[in-house]
């Protein structure tokens, strides 16, 4: 089949072995995939993977042995768990610690023609819900898994750091449920692509106030550093940027002024799924193109171009 | 009057200006203080500090203009607050925007005969509660902050990095609430000091499990960097330490197993003074020595030793 593989540079090819598919996996026909800065990453060499990458995609069951799945659209959870260990019993199979992980760890992931997840991992996609939308599940669940963590009082001043991909799926979660989030970040274009949407928005140096709740999507590493600048004594920073590095980092004000840090990764899917089938969040203004698979080296880099937020992948 | 100051470095002074009592405040005689990890850090020099150190204490009120207070044995939270900033309105002084800290920030501290506070920071002890179990109000505090920030479910696993003076006192005060925390620390004979005291220790390279909570307690810049390697995914850290610096410090591990940190400082002193005149907390097992005033230099050199926990100050 045709895939992007990381080996350990990113380079199309047409030949690329079909997914076998394990005991309670399905075989799906990826429709549509989007590029995700860990992607970026992991091309640039992080955590030493080798293979197919990709973690959101919209697709179709074309091989299961689960007649309810044959045929059908979905999206999937992206970690496949082992369903045994503690975290699984406990039911977040998404922190198993023996899972591999779509296009991340272990896993072939969405960057191909097909992939292969366990059924259990598969959600069916309303034909109400077209492609462009169902494949910002994954990233949108991501954003909703804050509320799995936290309970947000709807009266605290909350900032987004970040206009970038998932800084701007985070506001838009969090405007759909009632919250009134500042977006700052450096490109002004983007900006006024996210007001556009409705979304407050701010150029990050001229934030001079402090708030209760601040998000790091900025993907940098000193995304932390800035988020403990602008979080109010006893305030709430939520960490979604794995690049969080800690040269100079002085963690001193968070013990000071205790500040709570809460690192918050992949969610559930139920919650996205339903708010992008109800409208209460439409993500189609953030697509900038769409890269058949064979172009997918350069989408790659115009996905890595600052100006970008979403960049897309139709294998056929 | 006689006092400990730090200019840059701490010297012994026979004839330091009395305190002069604002509107509000009284002056309290000190008959008790201990010296804590924070004044061995301002002694080298820790925010520029300049003036009196020490924040535990316990003495008299011999000035007041409250007749309830006069000549009452008293203990002090060491927050002076504005009473008119946001925190002082939501009754978080210790938080306070405009405070002061007594021995800390702006306000001179406890390592001296007479010391000048705000009426509202004192706590009466009673008579049943002796001077050597009352100066421990403050650190107690400390440790009892975190029942105030976190809900701790009982099934839970903890360890409390660090057998030093924090340590101790978290591990009591978590014993005390009905917690089976184990203590991990380097220093084998302060080990077993607290394994006389009914807690549970072991050698911290031994530690090979993962739990759900983790007290960073150890004082030292890699104290996170091991709690993270010790909480389990979705595990709650607790950062004691304010020397906790970030170099080399990969948060990567915070965001993929949504790990929560919380840093934690001073607290409330009521749930403390119960604790101690309850009897469930006697810390006096940890008390190494007592030196008088004029050799407060010694004291702190000899506080700053591995194989000590507290060491008190006695100025008359």
């Amino acid at each position: 089949m045709k895939a992007l593989v990381i080996d350990p540079t990113p380079a199309f090819h047409a030949g690329y072995p079909d997914p076998i598919p394990a005991s309670g996996e399905s075989i799906v026909r990826v429709e549509l995939a989007g590029i995700c800065g860990t992607d970026l990453e992991l091309a640039r060499g992080y955590m030493g993977y080798r293979g197919v990458p990709g973690h959101e995609f919209v697709g179709r069951v074309v091989e299961s042995a689960s007649p309810a799945l044959r045929g059908r659209r979905v999206v999937g959870e992206i970690n496949a768990a082992c369903g045994r260990c503690s975290f699984c019993i406990d039911g977040i199979g998404r922190h198993c610690l023996n899972r591999t992980v779509l296009g991340i760890v272990g896993r072939d992931g969405a960057f191909a023609e097909f992939l292969r997840l366990p059924d259990r991992n598969l959600r069916m996609v309303s034909d109400a819900l077209d492609d462009e939308r169902a494949v910002f599940t994954e990233p949108l669940a991501a954003a909703y898994e804050i509320f799995e963590q936290l309970h947000l009082p709807r009266n605290q001043s909350m900032a987004v750091l970040g206009a970038g991909r998932l800084g701007a799926m985070v506001a838009l979660a969090l405007r759909a449920e009632g919250y009134l989030p500042v977006v700052a970040g450096h490109h002004k274009e983007k900006l006024e692509r996210l007001s556009a949407l409705g979304l407050r928005t701010i150029e990050e140096p001229r934030l001079d106030e402090k708030f209760d709740y601040v998000v790091d999507c900025t993907g940098r590493g000193d995304g932390l550093r800035r988020a403990i600048e602008l979080v109010k004594a006893r305030g709430t920073i939520i960490l979604k940027s794995t690049a969080a590095a800690g040269a100079d980092l002085n963690l001193a004000p968070v013990v000071i002024n205790e500040i709570t840090v809460v690192g918050s990764r992949c969610g559930r899917f139920e919650p996205a799924l339903e708010a992008l089938e109800t409208g209460r969040v439409d993500p189609r203004p953030l697509i900038d193109a769409t890269f058949p698979l064979e172009d997918a080296v350069s989408a790659m880099s115009v996905a890595a171009q600052a100006s970008n937020f979403k960049i897309l992948l139709k294998p056929s």
